[in-house]
């Protein structure tokens, strides 16, 4: 089996030739320059991902790491363990929020159990458990360090299968009971954020729930001193399955020169872990919403990017990514189709006026 | 003709009791309460808005207000006038921005020339022609009162006809060079800002040109002297033929009750200003983009609705609207084709624990 190393040291930067050429055409299209803000920014960066001027977006695939987390055990979740096994299950029925998203823009699901505490057996769920459940961070570390490499590989491996199966945009979902704790504990160790500031009422918590999950992170990060300079062992001693999974999705979207799609909260702490593994890997990622978790915006910062969509939303599955995957559309199908000038009889003075306003931007 | 109280007065509030049963329907759904945030508050939106559970989203079109501005002569905008004109016609020819949104989307572009300067014959813009521009709003006002209803009158008939044609979406967009000059004075007589917080570099400035159309908004004011109270008064004064028709096709879809989208900066001074003739239009309206236009924010806060994206753009042309209308897409399939918790086989300690959530909340 390749090893993470090898992964991350095939990462390259973005190409500048393709984003140069990309924006020069973005230049003399009949519109004010810049005037499409982050859709021109988005088109620029798939030129620099793929290294064509223009990007297909119509093949794409929502990755979903399912998982469980022992730290349930304190009383940190408003639903019950269960739960992550009985909605993995809803995801092959069709009945999910990422499922109804996931029509309506066209795109598939690929379902990954890396970790339910519980046996699942469907054609449509892909079975890389590497364990029923990680310990009760509260407890000690969530895993061992051989774990966390595999369920990064996991990742990467599901990614890169998916882009030779002809997937051409990843999104990086999961499910997992108690995964909000897990992230914010991972968020605190990578970023020196307060519980307070990381953690949030997830899925719907009481303020008794709520007291529980700030001390359940406040002894995870206590008793595991996780090194804030070393994600491996941030994800390891206060992670998940699933984070870790995503983790290696981003990698493996950035192995193959692939764009990956940010969901929310889970999704962007995964991202965040990624990036300090190999800071080239952002290059390939796209923020998509603005989660309510209020954590999302520490990462968000910390991860130096910015999400396009404001809905307040905080269900996780992915269901952040089909509404981005359809801005993305929006940016390449303005880069292909638009007129130039030329074509739009804009006359010269409009061009040169444009460009005294890039001048005085 | 049917006088512009008349169309004011046949504006009614929302349906509560259809809004309820969504929320009924959407609080049913396999999903912590409230997790799908504004994609929940937009189906319940519309369901208020028809009387009906679930929204049929698929024919809508977008509604392009065109006309020229007496304001231009006093060097405030980045492109000269005919701009406006050359354009307005490449909507027909299918390669602006919005037209290529448009078509990604799946919706239909309405052009109307309510006073470009110049003689467009084409069959793709309707000729609803007040007048070949506005007078220049440094020296009188822009139109006269009759001529304010004539435009505003003539948004609502085509908003009207756009729904007896079988349009159930609708957007507002316009074009029209030095606009975003006379909706920043507008902006200022509606709420009294600031002509440095309504005005931006608009589709590019210099910095020379920027000091000027603060002068001139600066000048608009003062000579005009519109009264804050009076939407009709300030539209007519220091408004332009774009702006008022826009504020009929909101107002035109409040009578229809179909929903109306904002698009930026233009479209939302319009929507402001319908909203000032008459609350209840705003029951139909949504928000789309966060304009990179500076004044967008002081105007949204204005008419209290909150855009769903954050995109940087600054094109106009309705080009915000495509990708609401995919949001509100979204949203009507989330209500239409999620399963429940019983279809989803989340026991009841779930469902329990979502109700102290929404308790708590």
């Amino acid at each position: 089996m390749t090893s993470l190393n090898s992964y991350l040291n095939q990462i390259k930067e973005l190409n500048t030739e393709a984003m140069n050429q990309a924006q020069a055409r973005l230049d003399n299209l009949a519109k004010p320059p810049g005037s499409l803000g982050e859709l021109e920014a988005i088109a620029t960066k798939l030129a620099g991902i793929s290294g064509q001027m223009h990007y297909d977006t119509s093949k794409r695939c929502i990755i979903i790491m399912a998982s469980d987390n022992g730290v349930v055990d304190e009383g940190v979740a408003a639903a019950p363990q269960g739960v992550t096994y009985a909605h993995t299950l809803n995801f092959t029925k069709g009945i999910t929020g990422v499922n109804v998203l996931a029509k309506q823009f066209n795109m598939d699901l690929i379902v990954v159990d890396v970790g339910i505490n519980g046996d699942i057996s469907h054609p449509m769920v892909k079975n890389h458990k590497i364990r029923k459940a990680t310990h009760n961070i509260t407890k000690g570390p969530a895993m061992s360090h051989d774990e966390v490499v595999k369920a990064i590989i996991t990742g990467i491996n599901v990614a890169i299968q998916a882009v030779e199966d002809g997937y051409k945009l990843l999104g990086a979902g999961e499910m997992g009971i108690g995964n909000t704790t897990t992230t914010a504990a991972v968020l605190c160790a990578l970023t020196g954020i307060k519980p307070e500031q990381a953690a949030g009422k997830g899925a719907g918590l009481s303020n008794e729930a709520y007291s529980r999950k700030i001390s359940a992170i406040d002894s995870a990060l206590r008793i595991n001193s996780p090194n804030p300079a070393d994600a491996l062992d941030v994800l390891a001693k206060v992670g998940g399955f699933d984070i870790a999974a995503m983790a290696g999705v981003f990698i493996g979207g950035a192995v193959m020169r692939v764009p990956v799609v940010i969901d929310g909260f889970i999704s962007i702490a995964a991202a965040l872990a990624a990036y300090r593994l190999n800071p080239l890997v952002r290059g390939y990622m796209f923020a998509s919403h603005a989660s309510a978790e209020q954590g999302y915006t520490h990462a968000a910062n910390a991860l130096g990017l910015k999400p396009c969509l404001h809905l307040n939303m905080r269900l996780g599955e992915g269901s952040g990514c089909p509404l981005m995957f359809a801005v993305m559309d929006a940016a390449c199908a303005i880069l292909r189709d638009m007129g130039t000038f030329e074509q739009g009889n804009i006359d010269s003075e409009y061009v040169a006026a444009s460009q005294i306003v890039k001048e005085n931007f």
